[in-house]
């Protein structure tokens, strides 16, 4: 996804914490988990065995959602202040249950490995975007 | 919003944390603020001065991401755990600078006055909730 | 949701077809299903037979989405160009999908009675509004 | 964004009109110009002519909506029923009206060219799914 790059370049007024790779890199992160999630989600609905995975499954939907709207967030970024920060505090901790709930279903279903996996590079994203923000 | 509380109620899984009242508050508080908000920067969008309320527009865009986001993920909570309670906090830190921003233009636009109220029962109810998931 | 039209009101540029009450009524008419939708999918995954729900969780969440997006565009609503038209069309088509499928289940689950119910207003919402967009 | 096709190739439920390469297509297209979009109207909002950009803003917001909804619909399709070929003739319809509205600031502002440029992807990447379902 370059185009983001484009887009936090072309920019007129860029956020005044200077952090632009933590930040478009944070931004794919949160989009591209977004998408994941709700591929996982449906993918998970889709098993013969989805009575069993339906905590995987909200998990997934929460996840998409907090990941979605982070991205907006992120994208808007001027300051960084309070809100910004709890956000991403709050997109890393549903990244890292999702990880965790989907890491439990990855050696049946490669949806969940591959979530597992968006999930992570995402959380780590945002905590190292925090960090940044923090410095 | 009745339906939204009727749905609760026919929820055959209810959340383990027994908070028929303040949850059902606090989802309907967050689907009208994402509302509420999406119309301030709307109408914000639409002011003469509408170089004076960036912030205000991006503060309203912001809100109603994260209420949007918060409003689905307690649709479908079931425990009080780590990723709900960030998420909420998020909600309520999001809610306040929406409401601190928008009280700054309440004089001379009433859309903003009433969205800053919206913002203000929502990020109460959000607290109110934490309040009980703490408790 | 008062707020809604209160909102609605003060916008200092309203949209320049003159459809007030149409308009307010298909916005909260989309806010209502897009949270219903929502709250009817976590509710046919947490039913016993979920297996036979999938067809009405895919449903619900599609409905979900559309509306919640027919909401916010009808909030910046100026003209009643085609972009308009082709969406208010998408979510009656959603709605009415919907409600199809829950009303399969209406029988056995409240909740997917009450959100056929929630699906029927708020298609025959778009259409009245698409009626008078059309007039 | 190959983890997009790695989810749809592991959805053990695949849609049932044949159309990986399309299908995977648009949704990437989808997903792209949601955020491109979102990231577009604010950096309009942050041009110092800001108010000659309403327009431009509104639409981007619009289109990012719509794209954001499409994308997670695509995600779930079983079926080219009737609501999914309106939602694609809607999106396809609001990236048409965004990249006509965005191509009158292109010469001064690169990110309405950059944004001009995805919404035309995913206009097309709907039309050619579409053209995929009804053959």
């Amino acid at each position: 996804m370059d185009t983001i790059r484009d887009m936090i370049r072309t920019n007129p007024i860029p956020p005044r914490f200077a952090v632009g790779e933590e930040l478009a890199r944070c931004i794919e992160a949160c989009v591209e988990c977004a998408a994941v999630c709700t591929a996982c989600a449906n993918a998970c609905l889709n098993e013969e065995g989805v009575a069993a995975l339906r905590d995987c499954i909200r998990t997934d939907l929460d996840c998409a959602d907090v990941c979605a709207a982070t991205a907006a967030v992120l994208t808007r970024a001027r300051d960084a202040d309070a809100a910004l920060r709890a956000l991403l505090e709050a997109c890393a901790t549903s990244c890292a249950r999702c990880a965790e709930e989907c890491d439990q279903h990855a050696g049946h279903h490669e949806h969940c490995r591959i979530c597992a996996e968006a999930c992570r590079r995402c959380r780590r994203a945002c905590e190292d975007l925090l960090a940044v923000l923090s410095a």
